[in-house]
């Protein structure tokens, strides 16, 4: 796999000085064709072996590109704030929106290589990363960015020779540290861990680009020339028009039955009774919360339902039991100009709470496969591919120890004309009801199909669907709450059986 | 995951009757206009509970399709032939060619399901099993198949009725065995098993369906009319383009230096030591062969190389050495009409040799991104993803005890043109030199390049490439054999040493 990089690749100095003015003309160039198009994100990891040029690499990018427009990412030690979200979110907040390039030093490869070679981690948990990385590479191409991905090589007689000539400079001696030499004790070890990772990640949309590292000319020009064909090509690329799904349809509602129906839609609690339980559930939610343990978790609660069954009330029952400083509510809209800029998760990416809080989607990610695809916003093979990216999603969530709730509020159609009526009629409640919402209700089987579609494919034993029978207000507020603090009481058991141990299981794989 | 499919789904007998015959009918116009097309094979996989009515929906489609079209596959315990190939072989040969439908009672998830349910296997073994699924499918997808997933369902409660209904008529008792009582009993472990599957492998290409089980004229219909709708959906869509590559491009060579150029050419042997070492050689590998321990693995060599690069002499002096029972060479030409209608590795899998044989391929599976590269035979996408397809196909192989050994035959430009004009003047060698030949030469160096990438991109640690220099035929056919007994030795060092336990290993995934 490396033969080719330790053939002792060599540009002439004179050749170099020629060749390099006019690539970073033409590089230049074409970032600013990226840029003003803002057609798609170029993301560029540099991977790679010690004394490799690895960071004379990401230096010499940013040296000859438009700072504006391109942005480098060291990505070390995690922070606090890092430690504390799914292991992935780091490279999520950094990823780099349409129009930009973004330069990773370190990537989502780094962490489960160093893990298993030092043998913190096992030869399955280098597989989970792998597929893992594969998942978000595969979605970040789908959703148009180009992924150039550099691993720099030297072989094992050239990295010995590259440590020892900075040793005896004394300028450079600072470069070879003690973390230099152990790891070149281990380059086999290196050596067979990356061949592996490399087989299994070289990928059709993003494949590993292995260049030899020793001289750098021919390493800069090989880096910079392959930027530029890959960023033109693009460029002259018609629009991708997305692929025809190629997938049966799902599943057919032949005897007219599904899963709302089911709904015992009649189900009421009387005034009084709510306000008993309504007083006990919020107590409960808040003791809870205020559990030891609770620092070690975080919870998202998910809510989506038809227009009008009363989600914004719900939540307010909810964040009226906690601690202003602790809680969040997102209302999801429209997205606005630098999230259509990013890949459509990205949005939600950015508000996973701390450990120890609590954040309220009040609509979420499901619009993909609700509004997005009953109204045509985005192609089939878009809201089809993303039932399996938002269980990828939900996962990662749930194995950092996020709690994710959702509730799906069901009212019947009668009921939704009811209360449209009424918002209509109501001075102060009028600003609630629009033309979107009539034209919305027109559609109404449509959306009914694509909640059971979302049920049937995002309900999971992780990340269950709770389905809230909503004509009465009452009832959903209660069942809501108390769903919310069955869940958040058996995380809480969990944590504290699982003893501190815990803490030490999402830095495994980082 | 499952809640729609357990909501007591029914049909009347009337309603059944009345939309079975024309049901049937579109059925097979379907079906005869896809066997007229040979446009794609459809893969349909029936999975799901026992008792939820697997084996007669296969009965059904049995009953309903034109026999002549389709082909039905019960996968119960692997045969002798097929524990001597690797896991996904089976599969492999059974798969439909196009424009035929093959039906699968039993699939790639069946074995590692049930290897995981009753323990025999860890977590890490489903989730690689569940990647190979994933990879072979998406390979499938890739080539122009529709697939088509059926996971039949059913409660607990109701699974627990139908075993006692069948029970409790003489005429359906045989159906109930102890091993379906057992299952029962792991019902929950089962189904946190079957989630876990069918949420990992649900992708955008082939999604699950999960059908209630329950009533046999619901599931009928169901089935039937996602078939239905699935192959007149894909019939009537037109040619699909393959999507442009939206990678970037593959290593310039812009210091003009590659991986052929650093070969020493000028190697050679006199015939006097020719003569000593083929002997050596050809002994050494013919007492290998009858070491006790190779009827459990066996060997696959494989040669590529430039035209006139004497693969053929080469491998004359491999088989010299040989039990002629044991081996088999297969010359690779341009695929038959039955191979063109399967995917482009079939023609592969199927001589892939049992233990204790060896099989050489003169030319092989890397014609793909070869000659088929090169001429343009394939779009640029296609071979990308070979890449990727071949190194886990080759893994596939090595992980079952088999040999992989690839030889690239290397000869100058000069030396092809003396051979190619001596071919010419020979009476009885001019039959092997066609206008085809003077055709490649003219690409020579578009070839180089592709090789260059080949090795890159598939010479790993499980299955290197090795180069050889043959300008000299003498010093080539050395150094082929004397690399051949090398590889064969370390294998049957490892299966010394591994003890009996080797057997075991492969078995565990089925």
């Amino acid at each position: 796999m490396f033969e080719s990089a330790e053939l002792g690749h060599k540009i002439k100095k004179s050749v170099y000085e020629q060749e390099v003015p006019p690539l970073r003309e033409a590089l230049l160039d074409a970032q600013l064709r990226l840029a003003e198009s803002a057609a798609f994100p170029v993301i560029i990891l540099v991977g790679g072996l010690d004394g490799a040029g690895r960071g004379a690499t990401v230096n010499l990018l940013n040296e000859w590109m438009d700072p504006r427009h391109i942005q480098t990412h060291g990505m070390g030690e995690p922070s606090d704030e890092e430690l504390d979200r799914p292991m992935m979110w780091r490279f999520w907040r950094a990823l780099p929106p349409k129009g930009k390039i973004g330069v990773f030093l370190g990537s989502w490869y780094t962490w489960p290589i160093l893990n298993r070679v030092n043998g913190r981690t096992k030869a399955a948990d280098l597989e989970q990363s792998m597929e893992r990385a594969k998942r978000l590479e595969k979605m970040l191409v789908d959703e148009g960015a180009l992924i150039i991905k550099f691993w720099l090589h030297l072989s094992k007689k050239k990295q010995e020779k590259r440590f020892k000539e900075l040793e005896k400079n004394p300028l450079t001696r600072w470069k070879v540290t003690d973390r230099d030499w152990k790891h070149f004790k281990a380059y086999d070890k290196f050596q067979e861990v990356h061949e592996h990772v490399i087989r299994h990640t070289s990928t059709a949309e993003a494949p590993w680009l292995i260049v030899e590292g020793e001289d750098a000319h021919y390493r800069n020009l090989t880096v910079g020339k392959v930027i530029l064909k890959a960023i033109q090509e693009r460029l002259e690329q018609e629009q991708v028009v997305p692929a025809k799904i190629l997938a049966p349809p799902l599943m057919p509602a032949i005897d007219n039955l599904h899963l709302l129906k089911t709904l015992d839609m009649k189900q009421a609690l009387s005034k009084d009774k709510f306000k008993v339980q309504l007083e006990k559930y919020q107590g409960r939610l808040n003791v809870l919360t205020r559990d030891p343990k609770f620092k070690y978790m975080s919870v998202i609660a998910v809510f989506e339902g038809n227009d009008a069954a009363g989600k914004g009330g719900s939540i307010r029952r909810i964040t009226g039991a906690l601690d202003a400083r602790y809680y969040q509510v997102i209302p999801i809209a429209a997205p606005s100009e630098e999230e259509r800029a990013q890949p459509y998760l990205w949005r939600f990416w950015r508000h996973l709470p701390r450990k120890g809080r609590v954040t309220i989607f009040d609509r979420s990610w499901y619009g993909r496969v609700l509004v997005e695809r009953v109204e045509g916003f985005c192609a089939e093979v878009d809201w089809m591919r993303a039932y399996g990216e938002i269980n990828d999603f939900e996962a990662q969530m749930v194995r950092h120890h996020l709690l994710v709730v959702k509730f799906w509020l069901a009212i019947t159609k009668d009921e939704q004309l009811r209360r449209f009526e009424e918002r209509q009629r109501t001075g102060f409640k009028s600003f609630k009801i629009t033309e979107e919402d009539w034209r919305n209700r027109e559609k109404w089987e449509e959306y009914e199909q694509a909640v059971c579609d979302m049920v049937d494919r995002t309900s999971t034993l992780l990340a269950p669907w709770t389905l809230v029978e909503a004509n009465d207000k009452n009832f959903a507020r209660i069942k809501i709450l108390k769903t919310l603090c069955e869940c958040i009481e058996i995380k809480l058991k969990e944590l504290h059986e699982e003893g501190i141990d815990y803490l030490d299981k999402p830095k495994k794989d980082r």
